[in-house]
């Protein structure tokens, strides 16, 4: 295989610089284009000191890309400018869009919950929703892969396969999440500012997170009926990691014991999820920086219910680290390609 | 009313510090005893030394306290050792335990949770249970006040007045609930380093946490009728803070704002808990270093369930301040004497 | 004494909030305008939730206030905008500016270091300093009052008296300086988000920041001689909490010990300055939240040399507190009136 | 070469579990052993679970080992007790001691820092001090490599070449160094909990750090004759990284410029240390979870002095990540093999 050529679209944010990061001494993946329309011209140690030591072409603006020496883009865009940025590329280039704007099949869902009609209605017929344990051949043969939302990643990799397995209950699910700040992004908002978000924690977007349609979306598919779910994601203290604790009813006589086989079975050679040993429990710590996503189901003492917990780096498995795992797919390459970096702790 | 004279027993600790700062310039109340076996004979400033500027008594074994000379103690030992002291005070000592000893009222549920028998069962009888603003009257008369745990705190106080009143289902009360890690004490534990907590989240005794039958015997007993809950707590990285997600079935035909509405009823002229306007989010950080409790009631996503968020600071309303507030109503004092404090912000 | 009519310019600020936290249930002094140009209309609560509490006026746009019906002034403008408006005020108006706008007494320092003339030179000549600890006779009697910077405070309250003993050199003074982040107020910038500060250090404004010339200023004046000095700030990874290592030059014969012996001698009857005992480390997270500097000196391993290190709360000592300090004593109130709230640890 | 064998000694500290990490994926050296007394029998995952994902041997107590299976140790002990156990390995061993045993060349400057005579003094003669990139060619043909410590390595990389070139005096050197928490090790110690590192800063061992005669060793080998330096270091709430804010006095003429040019010209080629352009601040966070260098001089306030800094993590650069860049000369390798994950910024 030659070299393939990989533009970055919005590499100012902390998605783009996680994807610098990870394709970092990649044996197949060249960084050849990177943009940051109001950092144009700028060299990228410029916007992020840290990648100061990588040889990496300068940051230019969207505009001026020649999108015919490129053949594989990652879109790191904001929600809703991307539609059309991608209906705008050349059939050749393989896309993996990490915004939000092609994860909703129906374009009604889309049109209620991002306040617009959709502007690619085709592309969006074409495009594959990309969690990948879950997806894999479909998106093998994509073009244009959907990088799921890193929400909905924690939460549908612990229940799509107990769903699939008539293991639980669809009727009650009660997703309490939490996030590390980054997945704000690098915008510079008063509520996010560190005096603004240290040393304390609160709920956001209570009944009303963009994430909850897409849940429901997958979570509906694998119980082929449609899927309501509570989710109430909070802010956390920390720059990295989700947690989500899942409570679920579960169907009649199965414990938690029951979901663990499961998830093992369905997970025994996956190289990016663990499920852990009974009574143990998942940390975001100890998946920090990586693309692991681990996992464990417990006994609740209301009788009838579990708990399952599943924790990831939101940066890396809930965005550009999948995004590198889809794309390496989409080549032809192993999964695992430049992604086996271990955890940093602490 | 002369001065009165107050012990606090355990002042090495996180609770006995908290008490030793709101106690400061107190009109009534003046520490003449602090205790601390394994720092007898040191003062508290080379223990706390943020407290250096205070005069206060240096520490002593609590063996060689004088109970007769003082008139109320604040009891901060450890779980399990406090039944014996408490038993061997004179009469006249009015007392308030921080500890968990004589929280619960069932001494079956005791011995199946902390795994001995109890050790001073006729005192057990004794205790009021001093969820300030729900047992008012009996603590205003005791003599032996069983301080509430902090995630019971945080949990009744929306809780309790929500079954009173019959607006939400009690067979499937579920709790994601969030602590600093200052709950977890000074002792010095691996699992409570900086390098070990800070940048990550976890949960912790899923369902098996020595706080749910606490809860369950306070909701019980508000209910009329045997409760369980689902209580799942997260170490979160601050140092301060609680924070109590609770999801609800409603009762048939309740929504949201009339949670709302009842609660700010309820609590309309407390000084301390405030019931949030509509739509507004409690944060940790709005509650740090006072004795507030912030509460809010949302419509959830699922048909017929509520979701309810309640703050406070685990060490004032969750510890100290709480005991302060009913050490001052069992003297007869303003409950509000010196625990006026507004939060520390940012 | 009647009631002082206070008003806080700027109230949507870190020190404009601060000053709300430490009047509330201030004897003397009520608030009764806040400003808030962006936020008029709303109530404080909306821009700090943890304020709620309190009874308090709207915030208005400062075109709107009748300062006719004010007595002080608490002036938490940005640098550069507040000469205009001090300048306009009514003449019985007291004032405590808490911006740089008057601290500079040299016109011609002024414009160098601000890049524009001063727009209120006749002002310049009648305010006076507000290190209260160093000049409280001439604030006791001002009608203005410059509250100095925070890191002069810490480097002044040590330095000063052993400047005027003659027991360190004036010529080779090295200032490392630390710093919470709320020094660098609540504007949103990129470079405060919380993911960019978290778990990482660096100096900014390196020999080149604007407190230095405040900081020569007031040194030079007691060595009576001009003084330069090596300053070097550092953003640290805290909301709150000022750290000044600095490190002199003895004067023949001098040691550790007689700075020491000097500054206990020079605060021994001050309120919120304490000099530690030998070998004692001072700590920012021990003066958190109150008015109290902690100072100590050690020697150094290079001969004829000290290691001086001083701590505040940036916030309050290095702000709101001795603002408040220095109105207390102009209106002829106990220093510590409403100030003595001790630390918040942990 | 076939596949070197390498043992870790002390796995169960930071420093060890930082190796692992480095080590992962190594394409020469294979961990077989890693020892840890009190957790022996253990698999690793049990004490580091973020390490779980990898296949490892378990623990074992280091008297259970067979030495003449292993080709390489590092040794990860606590100060003092690693003298006889590298004493005892056997002669074909290859080893990089983290520890400060064998890092102070002179016997008694060991015997008055540490307290007791060097056990293992003729295998102090052979030991060669590890700091890479200005002892490449000794640590090449070395058997013992001492490790240099973390402040050690951040203060040498940017002064040894400035006394060298003649550039600065070395009479009057200021070293103000920060460091994260995680330098002080997993131990659990009540000044290492969460609660007592977050949220503040202060100095600890004011003139009296171990590293001091580490450091005058070093700079008084690159200057000819003996030098003392004043070095206070501080506690940083965060986990890693390691700043040195370096004062300064000029060689006559000099100026940071020239500085500047030196450290270029001196590293141009090396691949984990940088010079930052004119005017910018190096910052722990651009390092992080990296074996990086970076270094920026300034030109000082006071006339003929310069002010350095630098910052490394103190885990990579400062420990395991300086170790692996020695043992990766030490067999011949390319130093950066296994080094050039890129730093984890947010």
């Amino acid at each position: 295989m030659s070299e393939v050529r990989v533009a970055i679209l919005g590499a100012s944010g902390y998605t783009g610089a996680e994807l610098v990061r990870l394709l970092a001494g990649h044996p197949e993946f060249r960084i050849t284009v990177m943009t940051g329309d109001r950092k144009a011209g700028q060299p990228l140690a410029s916007v992020f000191p840290h990648l100061g030591k990588l040889k990496l072409p300068d940051l230019v603006a969207i505009g001026d890309v020649d999108f015919g020496a490129v053949d594989a883009v990652f879109c790191c865009l904001p929600h809703g400018t991307t539609q059309e940025v991608i209906a705008g590329l050349p059939e050749h280039v393989t896309v993996v869009d990490l915004s939000a704007d092609f994860r909703l099949t129906s374009l009604d869902a889309y049109a209620t919950w991002y306040g617009h009609p959709h502007k690619a209605p085709e592309l969006q017929k074409k495009a594959v929703y990309g969690l990948t344990e879950l997806k894999r051949d479909a998106i093998r043969s994509a073009q244009l892969v959907a990088n799921p939302g890193c929400y909905p990643t924690s939460v549908q990799l612990p229940l799509v396969p107990l769903i699939k397995a008539g293991l639980i209950q669809v009727d009650d699910i009660i997703i309490d999440a939490k996030s590390g700040t980054s997945g704000a992004g690098r915008s510079a908002k008063e509520a996010n500012l560190y005096c603004e978000v240290t040393e304390g924690i609160h709920p956001y977007g209570v009944a009303s997170h963009r994430h909850a349609p897409e849940i429901e979306q997958e979570l509906g598919e694998a119980a082929g009926k449609p899927v309501l779910v509570a989710f109430t994601p909070h802010l956390m203290p920390m720059s990295r990691g989700m947690l989500s604790t899942i409570y679920v009813k579960l169907a009649k006589g199965a414990k938690a014991a029951d979901l663990r086989a499961e998830l093992s079975r369905v997970y025994a050679s996956e190289p990016f999820v663990g499920v852990l040993p009974e009574g143990a429990v998942p940390a975001t710590r100890h998946v920090r920086g990586s693309n692991f996503c681990l996992i464990n189901a417990f006994d609740d003492r209301l009788p009838g219910r579990a708990i399952i917990t599943s924790v990831i780096d939101n940066l890396v498995k809930g965005a550009s680290g999948q995004a590198l795992q889809n794309l390496n797919l989409m080549f032809g390459l192993p999964e695992t390609t430049n992604l086996e970096q271990q955890p940093l702790f602490p």
